[in-house]
């Protein structure tokens, strides 16, 4: 069994145990959110044909070469056009069409003028320049031509490509399913949350915080309850959440003590081990095993520990398996805004939120770092790297931080 | 009526007329994603009781002052606490507990040691060195201590807060209602998205992507549907949105034309018009209007002008009137990536995404910047400003932007 292993290590070995786990057709009004299974191409021009972009005349540019203040051009005013129809006569040499925003350009016409810049009657309107060939013509196309991939898979269908899909008449949309993840709490001293407090008891706050790290990643939670820190009840749990999902999430007894039962609990009913514990401060304390091809992911019970892995490790593993593309976390580069007075014998990860000031970007730390300490999480959308070894970190110096908003 | 007014003005003239709607109550688990509508201060400490970050044995420091190497100080285990059990005996000179993790701390014991750092037998515990009195020990309140405000009302309740909430024992919230938001959108061009195109008319996609912002931002859009371009056909949705909903948004019909109808409309059954156009490319057709004190606001109907006054005007808006403390979009300063070529007469907005790079803010456009380019709304997460009577700007330059995420 690998043990204690490099963060990296840990992403390969989850990387390479996950994909997508099928696809599914939903409504349009059903898509925002979702992660898309296919490639969009546009079969037709957004929009779709060269229009006005505001109430004037259409025209051939050729008629008014000859055009100045002095000497206008007069053209007869041969048929109007408003939004929502089609033209129904060509423009000739000598004619124009009245048109009105978003209409048609109709054929023969190559330019459009304001009617603010013309003189104008029901019959006839006076240009008073040289028009230019294609001047105020929104072309079919303009936003996305026909035969442009629009959107690639794996693409999260955000409201701009909602808008896209529903310009192109796409009503039904094929996206990835999402994965759901069961989440068990382990430990004797949890308290569900509506319980008063007892002596020595903790309120399971966990099951919550994930829950909500989940649904903000627009997946679905499957919460199975507590397991006390008995083996079997945790294999059972365990059983049970890879019956209802894709995917298991413990928090509580990884760590190495007596109570420690959820490596004892996989092992027993043939979970295969991936790994126990990773290299890095908070959250050393985890393990990841495999069972019929679903992965169960042990978090640590202390919540900050627990909530930095899983935005470090397994959030981007879960995106992978909801079929993103884009599902590791990005790295930045970040200057610290204030001490952080540790010395980090281990590789070590700041909680912290990303400030702007003229053109850099800094950290400032959320609050405690300790592996208990979930407030800090509050805001937190940084998590900076202290290389292993480092002494006391000032104010000033450069970090490198992973990007762990959803 | 106001005409062609700044940004900043029209900002201020909605802020004023906008309040939170009203509080209601949810339990726990349907809080997510909500604004809290009050404090919430700690009423316990979190976590509520001193206790042992691992398995070890809890006593006196005091006792192990002489400890050495070659001379242990051996002390008597009188008692075992796993977690979630309260120790039943005091620690006195000479004893010792055995704890394990998440333990509460005996009374009587002010020091932790690892069991891996002692020798141990069921009845006795032999320590090599002297512990450091308070050493090992995760305090009470360590997370958020006993009467700290934890979060502020106009706080969203996102993954860490619920968690914190669920560690306090709170399964009701109180929370800001959700503004009910109405969707019109009008215009004779209009097809719904299930119909085949027509020579002339184009799919209403702005409704979509209104409605996926809108949801994005967490709130409840009511698609109230079409109109087409008659003020009395625009009147009636208006005031069958404004009975559905506290806010209305419409799109199209706010330009200068014949057929842009809305203000008409507005007036016709008695809306006060707050201003009409804003000095901004794109986007300046644009109008506000107030009924009863509820608002309605009339965008553009071109995808981008449209979307881009919702971002940096609509949007913050309506974040106040869910109550969020920090409605206002961020303003940041970044370094445009690539040269923009046209010269900006205009106060202009360009469409474009951050890039962080050596610890500097970039930003890379979208795409086309045309009032129809919906597209180029796909990952933007800025809107960058030029000031009027700019001419091209060159890659390398400086320019404030609004950070435009929900």
């Amino acid at each position: 069994m690998r043990q204690n292993i490099p963060l990296e290590q840990a992403q390969s070995i989850l990387e390479a145990c996950v994909q997508p786990i099928g696809k599914e057709t939903v409504r349009l009004n059903e898509a925002l959110g979702r992660v898309l299974a296919e490639e969009i191409v546009a079969n037709e021009d957004i929009p779709p044909f060269d229009r006005s972009p505001f109430d004037g005349y259409a025209f051939r540019a050729a008629d008014t070469q000859t055009a100045s203040l002095t000497n206008p051009v007069t053209l007869t005013i041969i048929e109007e056009v408003p939004a929502g129809y089609a033209p129904t006569k060509q423009v000739t040499p000598g004619t124009a069409v009245k048109i009105l925003t978003g209409a048609p350009i109709p054929e023969g016409a190559d330019t459009v003028i304001k009617y603010e810049d013309t003189e104008f009657t029901e019959t006839e309107v006076k240009v008073f320049g040289p028009a230019k060939p294609g001047a105020n013509i929104v072309t079919a196309g303009e936003d996305v031509p026909k035969g442009t991939v629009l959107v690639e898979p794996g693409t999260v269908i955000t409201a701009p490509v909602l808008g896209l899909l529903a310009a192109l008449g796409l009503t039904e949309i094929v996206v990835f399913k999402r994965p759901r993840i069961a989440i068990i709490s382990t430990g004797n001293e949890l308290l569900d949350v509506s319980e008063p407090l007892l002596p020595g008891k903790i309120r399971n706050s966990n099951s919550y915080t994930l829950q909500g790290y989940l649904q903000t990643c627009g997946l679905e939670p499957v919460v199975i309850g507590i397991a006390r820190d008995k083996k079997e009840e945790v294999a059972a749990k365990v059983e049970e959440g890879l019956a209802k999902a894709d995917m298991v999430i413990t928090t509580g007894g990884v760590s190495v003590g007596d109570y420690d039962v959820v490596k004892d609990a996989l092992e027993m009913f043939g979970a295969e081990i991936l790994y126990w514990q990773i290299d890095i401060k908070p959250g050393s304390a985890t393990l990841a095993a495999q069972k019929d091809g679903k992965l169960i992911i042990g978090l640590s019970g202390n919540p900050a520990a627990a909530m930095v892995v899983l935005q470090l490790l397994v959030l981007p593993i879960i995106k992978k398996m909801a079929g993103r593309s884009a599902y590791a976390n990005k790295k930045i580069e970040v200057i610290l805004k204030e001490d952080f007075r540790k010395a980090s014998p281990r590789r070590r990860f700041l909680r912290g939120t990303l400030v702007f000031e003229n053109g850099l970007t800094y950290m400032r730390t959320t609050g405690g770092q300790g592996n208990a300490v979930l407030s800090s999480l509050i805001g937190c959308n940084l998590l900076a790297e202290i290389p292993a070894g480092s002494g006391p970190i000032q104010r000033g110096e450069k970090l490198t931080a992973y990007l762990v908003d959803c």
